[in-house]
C-alpha cells in the first residue's frame, strides 16, 4: 500500500509546537484525541536509532489533561478506575486503567492528584471527558469536567536528564519516576514529571502557557545542540520492544484489565468505589484471551489481524513492528488461552513466531 | 506545507470496505470516530465536479451507530438532545444536536428510531457511546448502550437514484428523505435512507453484514458502469458550498446550538426531559457569537484561524475552501455578534470578505 495523505482540518487539532514540528521536517501524522500527533520525521527507523542513543523533543499535546475540580473530583476519578487512588500524592502520576460496569477498558491514562479536589487524567485516545460529564450529570455530582488547556511536551531517550536539566535546573535528576516539580521557565512555574512513552527515560512538562511553548521549544533544541537533539515522537518500534500498550491498538472496551496483562493495576480487595469492580471481581481468572508477544526470527509481512491455527480463529494482532536492535519481528497479540495453554508457538503466512510473556524479555529470548 | 502521510494503525479502523477503498486508488484519508474516512481519490476538485455531474459510492464507515437498546433507550437519547424526539417514526432520522448541561454541542447526529426500545444514535467525530455509558450509568437507567457493528455506505449524486434503484429496486424512489425502507439484497434486508452529507442527493445504506460489504459495492459498481461512477467521500468544497456543518470543525463543545444557527433543532417548549434544556432557556438569544459565511470573490491564503478587527480578536474561521462553481473562495467563521451587527464585511489577509449566512445563497450573493 502506497502511502496515504492525511487530510488535515480545524477537526485534527494543531497544537502550540505546530509551527516548530512543521519547521523540524515532520513527515507522518497519527490523529490522536482529535489532534495531530507527529509520528516520524526521517524514518522510523532513524528516529528509532536517534531515540535509543541520544534525546529527542515529542509533541504529545494529545495526551489531553482531562481536568477534574470540586468537592466531588476524587470521587468522580475512583469511580473510572479500578485502581485505588487513595493514596495518591499530590504531584504524583498513577498508571490506571478506566473501565466501564462491564470491566471493559475504557482509557488506560496516568491519573495525576494536584490538590485533594484538583485532578488530570492524561488520556490515551479516548473521548474521556464525555464519559467523566455524562457520570458526573447521572450521578449528580459536585465536579467540574473539562479539558485543560495544557499541551505536554516530552523530552525523551538516555540524555534527556541532561537535557531538561539545562533548561529547568538541578532539581530535575531528584525527580522520580511518576513524580514531579514545579520549576521554572521563563519566569513560570512548569510541571516536570518523570515520565514518557518510552523506555529509554525521559520528562514530560506540562506546558500550561501557549504562548511559552515555542519558546520554551527553542530553549530546549539551544541547549541541546551538542547532545544532537531532534524532534521526534511515539516511535513504533521502540514502543512494541519495550512492551509499552497502546489504547486503541492492543486494547479496547472489548478488553478487560486481565487480557492486558494490567491486574497490578486493579486493587479487587480495596474498600473503594469503581463502577467496574464487581464486574471485575467476578471475571478474575476467568477470562479467555491474554495479550502476548510474539517474535519471529525473521522480516515477516502482516497483512492480516486474525490468527488461524487448525482451521479456527486463535487471537489476533494488534500491533507489530521490526526490532531494529534485536533483529526480530515482533508483535502483541491477543490469543485464545485454551491455545495458549497448549502451544508455545503460532504460524502466521507460513511463519513459525515464539509466543511470550510482555513485556518482551531479551535476554530469556535469546537464552531460548 | 507539504502533504503529510498518515500513520495507518489497528488503532485507526480499518473498514469492511477499505480493500476496495484502497484498490479504486483513495489518495487522502482523515481520522473519524477512530476510523478511516477517505477524503480524496482524484483531487478535491477533480472529485468535487463528478459528485456534482454523476454518481459516487462513499465508505462513510465511520458514521458509527451508537446502539441504545432496552425499556430506557428512548429516554437515554431524549436526555441527550434538546430536540423533541417524542413523535419520531420507526425507520426515521432526526438530525438532533445532542447538548451537555451547559448547551455545549456534544455531537451532531442523526437519531434513528428501529423501534421504541432500539434507537441508533449515527455519530459526528466524538466518542457518544462514552457520553451515553456515563448517563446510563449515573441514573441508573436499563439501557444497553454499544457501537452497533454497521458500516454505512453512501451513494451521493444526481444519478444515485437510478443506481441505487437498478440494485436494490423500485421502491427506493418512493423513500423520502431521512426516511428509508428495509431492502434487500442477496437475501439480506438492508435499511436503506434518503440521507448523505452532501446536497448532491443520494442514500445510505446501513450494512450490518460485513460478508456483504464488499459483493455490495461491487454490484454497485457494476450497475453504475455508464453512470460513470467512482469512489469517492464527503468533498470539502462541495459541503462547505451547501452549508454542511462538520462538528469539531465548525463547532465544539464550546458552542451552544444557537451560535451554530441550529435553532429549529431545539424545542424550548417542549415538555421533555433533556439535560439541556435549561441551559438553552437560559442563553436563548443571549449569545455572543454567530456562525456565518465569508465569501472573497477571490482565491485566498487562509493561514490562521484568529480574524482580528481594529486589533481586537472578532471570530475565527472554522472552515474554508474555493468554490469551484461559484469562483469565490468561502469560509465559514464563528463571528462576534457585537461585530455582525455593525459590518457587512471583514479583512483577512488584506482581501475582503462579505459577510453572509449560512446555508450560503448563491443567487442572493450575486445579486449583491
Amino acid at each position: 500500500m502506497a502511502d496515504k495523505v492525511l487530510s488535515i482540518s480545524r477537526r485534527t487539532r494543531a497544537t502550540p509546537f505546530s509551527r516548530r514540528v512543521e519547521a523540524a521536517g515532520v513527515r507522518g501524522y497519527t490523529v490522536y484525541n482529535h489532534m495531530l500527533l507527529p509520528t516520524y520525521f526521517e524514518s522510523n527507523e532513524f528516529d528509532y536509532w536517534h531515540l535509543c542513543q541520544d534525546v529527542q523533543v515529542w509533541d504529545v499535546s494529545c495526551e489531553r489533561q482531562i481536568e477534574l475540580q470540586g468537592p466531588d473530583s476524587m470521587r468522580l476519578a475512583q469511580l473510572m478506575t479500578p485502581r485505588d487512588i487513595s493514596r495518591c500524592a499530590v504531584g504524583q502520576g498513577l498508571y490506571a486503567p478506566l473501565c466501564d460496569s462491564e470491566g471493559g477498558v475504557v482509557n488506560d491514562p496516568v491519573i495525576i492528584k494536584l490538590a485533594d479536589d484538583h485532578w488530570w487524567i492524561s488520556i490515551a485516545d479516548s473521548d474521556v471527558a464525555l464519559w467523566a460529564d455524562g457520570l458526573a450529570q447521572g450521578y449528580g455530582l459536585d465536579v467540574r469536567v473539562g479539558e485543560a488547556e495544557v499541551w505536554p511536551l516530552a523530552v525523551q531517550g538516555p540524555k534527556a536528564e541532561t537535557l531538561v536539566s539545562r533548561v529547568f535546573g538541578d532539581e530535575v535528576p531528584g525527580i522520580r519516576f511518576f513524580r514531579s516539580k514545579m520549576l521554572e521557565f521563563r519566569g513560570h512555574e512548569f510541571m516536570v514529571m518523570r515520565s514518557g512513552y518510552s523506555k529509554q527515560g525521559g520528562f514530560e512538562i506540562y506546558v500550561d502557557d501557549a504562548t511559552l511553548a515555542e519558546p520554551l521549544w527553542d530553549a530546549l533544541f539551544e541547549a541541546g545542540l551538542d547532545l544532537n537533539v531532534r524532534a521526534g515522537g511515539p516511535n513504533l518500534m521502540e514502543r512494541i520492544e519495550s512492551g509499552l500498550l497502546s489504547y486503541g491498538n492492543d486494547m479496547t472496551r472489548d478488553n478487560t484489565p486481565f487480557e492486558c496483562g494490567l491486574d497490578a493495576f486493579v486493587d479487587l480487595d480495596a474498600d473503594i468505589e469503581s463502577i467496574s469492580l464487581p464486574a471485575l471481581r467476578r471475571l478474575k481468572g476467568e477470562h479467555k484471551k491474554q495479550l502476548v508477544g510474539l517474535v519471529f526470527d525473521q522480516m515477516v509481512v502482516i497483512d492480516a489481524f486474525e490468527i488461524e491455527a487448525d482451521g479456527s480463529l486463535v487471537g489476533d494482532i494488534r500491533s507489530h513492528a521490526w526490532s531494529p536492535r534485536h533483529s526480530s519481528y515482533l508483535a502483541m497479540a491477543m490469543m485464545s488461552r485454551a491455545y495458549l495453554a497448549r502451544h508455545s508457538t503460532v504460524k502466521i503466512n507460513d511463519k513459525i513466531a515464539r509466543i511470550v510473556d510482555l513485556p518482551f524479555d531479551f535476554d530469556a529470548i535469546s537464552e531460548d
